[in-house]
């Protein structure tokens, strides 16, 4: 598969010292999660779901990204309104702001995904190819066995990543 | 790994024709849990996993069965009683009951596998080797992560089991 | 309102000494809960609606009994696997067993009050007659209106019953 | 009981035409939920619990009013930020921006009522007194008694409120 996976353009980042990118991730699972602060969906499933992912993976296999995809309200979803959303709801993991595009409402890399909104989901296995592209909730069940597949696919599998698995 | 896994010891099938056995289960991922009808983890998070388990993946290629691993209250969880539990929660996939150990509360295959109590999750790989054996909750995200790693190992990768994850 | 209240029909109690009699709960508000214990909408919903009331309400102001109201799988939900369930979730509060009528799949008091099914609720007022009588589902924001209501209409109101409402 | 109640200090209002006072609101039972629109227990307790309280009775024996008591987070709980949050959290019952107060983060309203957080729960009886007064999350079932009592009080008992309650 030859997926053309474009770069992130991120504007800013949050709980992170400086940019990460999906070249600089190659060789680990990639999770990166589109959401809006204000979109209800993103903050009852999506994402607790990515806190979730987070904690049940370590991160030497997978890295979780959010991806602040403002394509609407944006006088109320500003960077100081995503910093306090970001502490009040005590994610840790690395956010990036989607870069504005110039007379367009949808930022780049919302674009370059041709994503249709918020929450999407976007899985990049080791090698940086896009492997999941899912607009709205994905179930726990299904996103945990999405996964596995990936990180069962990585080179070294001598270390075991999930709880009480045996290899 | 040369797990040892016993056979299951049933005394008598649900919603399914003849015996299943692990050995007549080789090369599909088989998910067995066992569970006591009148168990709160087991009605409340166990069993819905189980029927969520078996909405996710094709059959094909993976084989989920519930194990009745009575091992209190007796007189109480019955087959009669167990046969009226699986009708009114809708259980559609196959069910054993865990054949009875004369002088013994715990039963044969319960034993086998020395639970330590209900709920139980045991997994097996294509090859018939247990590979994940949980007592307890375990969240979606982590079961699903070990059935998207074990299915991910299967010979046949070219037909895609998971909801839209490119292979 | 001259509701007529048929007296309870019970052939067993559990967690209780002795019978109780809604004519010996006179002046207290009476919640009956009618269940069946492997009525699903029973175990997820209305138990533990039941115990929440139990625990939010005096005793001494409202009464809690649960009435096993067994019209269907009779050979599963005898009295024996009723105490395991009653032990498993933990219900402290008293339950009745309706009284099996010759002849008819449906226990004598649920007849009496022509339940159409189980989760049935009943609330009875401090004068015994009944005010509430609703089948099904009904959320926690409207029972607990209900009840409010009836303990509001109290003869005594000079002890405060709800948390931190000031009388 | 002469509680004090505070009138309302509110800069800009929203979902309703005009402003709302306690004194105008007197004859009904007045529910004030007191929120930030980044709290992460306002959004996933305390805003729904006001909307099923919306549903759950109605607007002429009961009034629902949101009130916005920003005292942290000042440059991202805006009210333009809040008009978005409204518009996707679909809230459709008055909401107030609690006045600031010159020099102190704590707003008006808010001061007036020595609240220590969000959420805080007000609830007036049909007199304008305040009767129930909480800081925190407090369940549906103790929310609805407290607002089944006031209802009760009520001088016009004729019309029933409460879903299925026979007076």
């Amino acid at each position: 598969m030859t997926d053309h996976a474009p770069e992130l353009q991120v504007s800013e980042w949050l709980n992170v010292d400086g940019p990460l990118t999906l070249a600089g991730l190659r060789g680990r699972v990639v999770v990166v999660h589109a959401f809006q602060m204000l979109c209800p969906g993103c903050i009852l499933h999506a994402v607790p779901q990515a806190k979730a992912i987070r904690e049940a993976f370590p991160e030497s296999r997978l890295a979780v990204i959010g991806l602040h995809t403002v394509f609407e309200h944006h006088d109320a979803m500003t960077p100081a309104a995503l910093k306090a959303f970001v502490h009040e709801f005590r994610i840790r993991h690395p956010i990036g702001i989607d870069r504005a595009a110039p007379g367009d409402p949808m930022p780049l890399t919302m674009q370059a995904y041709a994503m249709r909104g918020t929450p999407t989901l976007l899985v990049f296995d080791r090698q940086g190819r896009i492997r999941l592209d899912h607009f709205g909730h994905l179930d726990d069940l299904r996103v945990g066995a999405a996964l596995g597949q990936l990180l069962g696919e990585a080179e070294d599998t001598d270390d075991a990543w999930a709880q009480g698995l045996r290899t």
